[in-house]
């Protein structure tokens, strides 16, 4: 993707036409009964999903705005557009005179809500497409409106797809089937523990929308959305039935339907029956229409409005996180080790990237761009290696202070030695996901520059090495990730870490480490998470180291009642920079802790190397991972 | 009250008769227009108080238990009582036959609402009396009886009161007015503060319910609630209006009346109109039949249902803190002032308690109580000594790990020089509130006994000595009093600490350092919470190191974005027993902390002790307060 985006310019789009088509539809009688005085266009798709297809870009088409996050809404008068701090210089750059941005965070920076009721003329109507919000935000704004005498409406036909005249086509790519020896557990099996689980609870029918689910529930891969190997789809689980909703093109495949067992089911409560994307809304009016008195349905809390709405209120058990979602998280055997495999392999083709980044640095010809590419090149040559995981952070200097930072031509600065460099970015392999970060310098870094990275490098060994019992919420380890830069009055402001999925998505639930996140689920064995603090010296440098870090049993001295212990294993094997350190900062524990992860770097991805008879890397790796005395 | 309570048996209430009054109350159309068919009865009183006063234990009047936490319920065929793990034994030892204990935290118990559900016949109705359940409880349990076709009926008559032949009255203790020597800052200021903020966030009435919060607004304080120096009142601020509601035979002091200028205001917005206690309701409810389209009231979201209903939803603004407990939290320079001084005299009475108990207890006289007892005398002995701030936990060997005893005649054990001792205590002057936990030993304690206690000193450490940046909340502290614990495998199950009123409630909102609470406001510079984490081995020993230490502003090395840095201060200044310590297991960091601690203890408690030439006292602080090596 970094090399991808070097095309998107930072002028902005012209939106004064497209603003005039869809305020036409807005009063066109042909969409509902009386027009709305007011579009809201979330970025999100049908799925909640974090990364999405061209084709839901509706915000970015609408306003030019391509960020992560940011809320659109067009009135007759008005088109204002909300976003964070991350991204108002990039929204600013890219939206034109009819947008104003509001941005987020800020005081004088009134909510949607209150935008709206403000400008509306009373009695006002406002419209939204029910797919792509979410039911509780959908609750939210419906309140808000309501008690200032407007409403907001359900707008079957999304507006903004009424103007885009060339709108990509929803991707439909080819699905990859993975075997036992990828997943450990066969999808019948996952149906079985999903529907005792329905029967503890007396749930009678799961609906499931958020696509890594669907994909890990039936031992499915796609490549629908960039950097998550996905596909669009839904799922509903009954006692007895399962109902599969997905372009029925994509079926055709024998070893598809062998793997489905779609001509031979098994047992009949196992049978697939599969129906067309879009007709899961009737078939699941249909389930619903036939609900016994007592029926109940579980859909996520986070589901789209119009999916959730299906299910009548006294049916309805939203649950902020599914059982598919829970399972996911904790990993199996065969998971754990695919996980560690990907990170072996992505760990030798890093050592390789910074073995070739020092020979080549000084010939002042490497760009952000370029080590981004190399990085990418030297991850396509492992073993099953399907693609990135997210769009490489690849920043010199001053651009690493950048935290959501991608190199695009305008931005590229070259590596040499006198900056600090900073790459994040993470593979996906058919046996596992990687997400690394190493913060390097090529000459010599400043006592400053050494002083933040040694209170980062304390930071990540304070939750890595962390003990704690059965049962914490990842959130209360993310103090211990803070306290050294506290201590000099410094900190940064992201979260410590997120949970990581199994050839599945970078980021996924329900489990991490953030002083924001209190609805996580507490932390078990099996899990994985992020462990990335960070330092950010504006206009100057940033630091991050991170590592992808599996939740283990421990085994302490005591076990008060009996709860048992947790700790941390390192998955990410990748060395880091001893000459970022001012060592004497650091007490024997943590210098202990250094050279035991050196030596197993060393060890286990030197034997990778060795096999791969990759000499360059091999040197680069044994010289990194000497012993601090 | 621990010597107070001497007299409660153990031995359960007889409620047979009382149970066929209260349901023929339940029958009887004086109280409503059709019978109801259930009953709840909550602990609280109409303030939402920690502690209550006689007249409002109409919990433990209908089944015996008076624990601090529990709400019964009584329906035709059943009566049940809801409460939590601390009182299992308790309750069931005070509870007859006709009550089933409802035991919660275990999974087979059911909720409240479920518990009524699955007994209750079609269609019914269940009563609560509104003024005792807040307006959040009401809700949730609302909305729970709907779905399943039952409703809540707000009960305006109270049916345990209607059933209690000898209630006791309503306390109405004398008035004491506070100088601004105390308060720092006058009743007219904080009423001038409040307004600015109802201003700012365009409010035009605050209704004002806690019993602590008035108390502080009118600089005045009572003795209606013991421990609590507080008085039954309401207050109503408009920005031009004061309504005062309390019984007005107490308004008759000239003293008070010129303090509250009852008869000569200054000016006339700071004119208290005032009203009998009972009178808020209509007063509440003429006001809000005058309120303007535009016009908001704020009123916490844990006032009482009764008045919360009163505003009518549109005018409504609820908040989870009200602008008086979030300037109450910050103390002035007055308070700051007061409060240290009230710890130096609590820390004098202290001292000469550890010196009396280490002569005394060889004897094999002293006991539980009569140390608690003696520790009162001491306490007494100081200037402008008020009472108790709560019930003294006086506790030997294995009563220690039961962390909210109070000693009572038939658990009361002697202390010696084989069992640890943990004391909990703390008292009420005139200047400032304190509460004070030490762990010690008067023989030699178990290598296990030093160990835990040296883990839980280098989590009260951690805490105290904690820097952190502006802003944060006291729960993201929460897991370094932990860290020790954790790594040898063990945990206390309770928060680290609570806020502390000045001359006010012992425990107060809105911040505090806990796992459990997210709702916690950011800690500033001039709160005052505890510090204290501990280790309870069961059937052996409890540890509790407790501080009540002062948010101050730190200045570290670094100034990130310019927040500013925040520590804490120790205002409790009594020695931490070194032979329960394993120095060993101390970093030199640690080591210097407790030093420098102790030699803040013996420069500022030792010259108060030789001021009132208190020698067995200085001699015992001289002592314990050598330097560790």
């Amino acid at each position: 993707m970094a090399s991808q985006e070097s095309g998107t310019a930072m002028s902005p789009k012209i939106t004064g036409e497209l603003l005039r088509q869809l305020r036409h539809a807005m009063r066109n009688c042909k969409y509902f009964s009386e027009p709305i005085q007011a579009y809201i266009v979330p970025s999100g798709d049908a799925h909640q999903s974090e990364y999405i297809a061209p084709c839901d870009c509706r915000r970015e088409f609408i306003c030019g705005f391509n960020g992560s996050a940011g809320t659109a809404i067009v009135t007759e008068q008005h088109a204002a557009m909300w976003t964070d701090g991350r991204y108002f210089l990039q929204a600013s750059q890219q939206m034109d005179n009819n947008w104003t941005l509001m941005k987020m965070g800020l005081k004088e920076t009134p909510s949607q809500e209150d935008w709206l009721i403000s400008i509306l003329p009373e009695n006002s109507r406002v419209g939204v497409d029910p797919w792509i919000i979410a039911a509780d935000q959908w609750k939210n704004m419906s309140k808000a409106l309501i008690s200032a005498g407007h409403s907001l409406v359900a707008v079957q036909d999304n507006l903004i797809d009424a103007v885009w005249a060339d709108r990509p086509e929803r991707p439909s790519t080819q699905l990859r089937t993975l075997g036992l020896e990828y997943t450990g557990i066969s999808w019948q099996d996952k149906i079985n523990t999903l529907r005792a689980k329905m029967t503890e609870r007396k749930i009678t029918w799961f609906v499931a929308t958020a696509l890594d689910e669907i994909a890990w529930l039936f031992n499915l891969r796609g490549a629908d959305i960039e950097y998550n190997p996905v596909f669009f789809a839904y799922t509903i689980v009954g006692m007895n039935t399962i109902r599969l909703f997905v372009d029925l093109k994509r079926l055709s495949d024998p070893a598809l339907r062998a793997h489905l067992q779609l001509d031979s089911p098994s047992k009949p409560e196992l049978s697939i029956q599969t129906f067309p994307y879009e007709s899961v809304y009737t078939e699941l009016q249909a389930i619903c229409a036939a609900l016994g008195p007592k029926d109940k349905v579980w859909i996520c809390d986070k589901a789209s409005c119009a999916l959730t709405q299906v299910i009548p209120k006294s049916h309805r058990t939203p649950i902020p996180y599914t059982p598919l979602c829970l399972s996911k998280a904790v990993k199996n055997t065969t998971e754990i080790q695919g996980m560690k495999m990907a990170h072996i392999k992505d760990a030798v083709a890093l050592c390789e990237l910074f073995a070739w980044l020092e020979k080549e640095i000084p010939k002042g010809i490497v760009t952000e761009i370029s080590a981004a590419d190399k990085a990418e090149e030297l991850r396509s040559q492992q073993k099953d290696f399907v693609g990135l995981s997210f769009p490489t952070i690849s920043s010199v200097g001053p651009n690493g202070a950048i935290i959501h930072y991608r190199p695009l031509p305008e931005t590229n600065r070259t590596l040499t030695t006198n900056e600090v460099y900073l790459i994040d970015s993470g593979a996906q392999y058919i046996d596992g996901t990687t997400d690394v970060t190493r913060t390097v310098h090529f000459g010599t870094p400043s006592a400053f520059e050494k002083e933040c990275f040694t209170y980062v490098l304390k930071g990540h060994i304070a939750v890595s090495a962390a003990i704690f019992p059965n049962g914490t919420k990842g959130h209360l380890l993310d103090s211990f990730a803070r306290a050294a830069l506290w201590e000099s009055g410094l900190d940064y402001l992201h979260g410590t870490g997120h949970g990581v999925g199994c050839f599945l998505n970078v980021h996924e639930g329900p489990c991490g480490i953030s002083y924001k996140t209190f609805a996580d689920e507490p932390l078990e064995a099996g899990m994985i998470v992020s462990d990335e603090p960070g330092y950010y010296e504006d206009g100057s440098f940033g630091i991050r180291i991170e590592n992808v870090v599996l939740v283990v049993p421990a085994q302490p001295k005591y076990n008060y009642r009996n709860r048992g212990s947790l700790t941390f294993e390192a998955l990410t094997l990748v060395p880091i920079q001893v000459k970022m350190m001012n060592t004497e900062l650091l007490t024997q524990k943590e210098r202990d802790w250094v050279n035991e992860y050196h030596r197993k770097c060393r060890e286990v991805v030197g034997a990778e190397l060795e096999r791969q008879g990759r000499k360059e890397g091999l040197e680069w790796l044994i010289r990194e991972t000497q012993p601090i005395v």
